[in-house]
């Protein structure tokens, strides 16, 4: 009866969590927004109840930059691709005289605005594409190891949000099948999202640029084109759930209006419970408070429909003990 | 202590098939494939030996048409879209003279033949597209309902290879995970493969169709375009490995050409246990005997590469005991 003793240590160890009741969002305030979601999650289990969920429908989508780590002064994967551009210049002696990669070796962030989307995604493509994806995996690894946040002086995969961390581990603890769903490009997460937020590449879906296959050396390999295969953002979000996932979410988080329709897709279920919510970034101390008119993560359309559609927002300073782990 | 009871029966039914030794393979004849196979799984899985793999990368993929199901005469898919044409020409009386719905009318295959790929296209086109994908998805399972093989009379489901069945059930149970990777259709697909190979809508990677996020009637709906968002066949089943997954699979199972990079893609890793198979459609009496010049699923480059290779040759006829399930 050997066989039994890892039985008899699994279902000590199961126990003795459920008869402590453990706190499951530590760095949450208790509130009315901890206790609506514990409420929702605690719905979705309870095998007795009207609003139980199978484990299989258990879906949860959650934002990238401003709802899992933070956005300002903007996108750890623009500061990326910025340091690239510099990183690459002495093999482009053309780009002192070009724009926009003139005004990011001149740091002349006025000129690099001028150059509206044309010239972000000239710089996107120079710094993103012509490697394999295996190449890229380990530049952003590199760049993530060495940049720090202007702020806060510290590597950007440290400026997660403890409570959203803690939010991903209570529900993957009731069986959610969590995905990340970001305007962000798909390859820039997957190599750090299992060791952060302990979300795997499969479950990562993302802004993606095309790859093809080629031989490289007699070894496969994919390598980056600069052609944008998918833009994951807006309406996009829906289209990639669909793509990637095949199954409606039940619960979705976001911060700002790019998840609108991530959000109005997850709760207008026909039928059965769903939870919505932004992040409401409130928090000028600790982190930053901007809403309407941010030049980044602006959140507009989605305040003035959250209250109607029963969503809730998450105000950072009030719901939240701590911002980020220590 | 009232929690121990589940654990204690959980341990006596793991404990019962360890002590009997059971055949995982029962449906495979033994021999050097099945033999290749189960060294595998047992050398990926051993913690002591060189080869193990964790769990996170145990990915397996299989290809579907050919694979896991017949694909003789033809596509079950093919099939689906000339019965949906013929369902819809009440609506579309220009049909009767226009090709290629013309030739599919008059069930015309040289006509249809004729009308190429392009023709072939403007099928999908019209029965694939115009709804949204939760109708679709209706659609196609009220089909598989109703259709049978022509051969076989029975549902396309149905005529699944149980031995493949047990091998995805094998894999699954030493903590692989399955995904399909197929050049059909992911949202033709995706309704039925968990039913059938206990694989979710999320393990399914397939070509597919530009989808559209909109309200209709004031609810969230994707409506499928007409437009070929991406082709998973051939060079483009690495691509969505890596779109879908972002992992390299360390065993793939195909049965013709169109797998061919997928296999190369698998077992060209750099280090650790790779398997790469392809199912040898051997068997007129019991299913089908194709290769080299068959219209569909043709394997011919991937006959002549196999054996340098080192990949698996699955012989239909002489290692497997059963074709189809009971």
């Amino acid at each position: 009866m050997k066989s039994l003793i890892p039985g008899l240590a699994t279902a000590l160890a199961l126990a003795v969590p459920a008869m402590a009741q453990d706190d499951p969002l530590p760095s949450w305030n208790d509130g009315d927004t901890k206790s609506a979601i514990i409420a929702f999650v605690q719905g979705v289990i309870d095998e007795n109840g009207d609003t139980y969920v199978d484990a299989s429908d258990r879906i949860a989508t959650f934002d990238n930059d401003g709802t899992l780590w933070v956005e300002h002064p903007t996108y750890a994967q623009l500061a990326f691709a910025l340091d690239r551009i510099r990183a690459m210049a002495a093999d482009h002696p053309e780009w002192k005289t070009t724009q926009p990669f003139q005004a990011v070796l001149e740091n002349d962030m006025d000129a690099l605005a001028a150059a509206g989307e044309k010239g972000l995604l000239e710089i996107v493509a120079a710094s993103h594409s012509g490697m394999s994806t295996d190449d890229f995996e380990q530049i952003t690894l590199d760049w993530l190891a060495s940049a720090k946040h202007p702020r806060f002086d510290r590597p950007y995969t440290e400026l997660v949000y403890q409570p959203m961390l803690e939010l991903i581990d209570y529900l993957q603890d009731n069986d959610f099948q969590t995905y990340i769903v970001s305007g962000g490009g798909i390859e820039f997460m997957r190599p750090w999202t299992e060791a952060v937020y302990n979300i795997p590449p499969q479950q990562v879906v993302g802004s993606s640029i095309t790859t093809e296959y080629r031989l490289v050396d007699g070894e496969p390999a994919l390598m980056r084109t600069d052609k944008i295969a998918f833009i994951d953002d807006k309406a996009g979000k829906p289209v990639g759930i669909n793509t990637h996932i095949g199954r409606r979410p039940i619960a979705a988080f976001g911060n700002s209006d790019g998840d609108f329709e991530m959000l109005e897709y997850t709760t207008s279920a026909v039928d059965g419970p769903s939870l919505g919510a932004f992040v409401h970034h409130t928090d000028a101390d600790r982190e930053y408070a901007y809403d309407r008119d941010a030049p980044i993560g602006a959140l507009d359309k989605g305040l003035d429909a959250a209250g109607g559609n029963g969503w809730l927002l998450i105000d950072m300073k009030t719901d939240w003990k701590t911002i980020f782990p220590e």
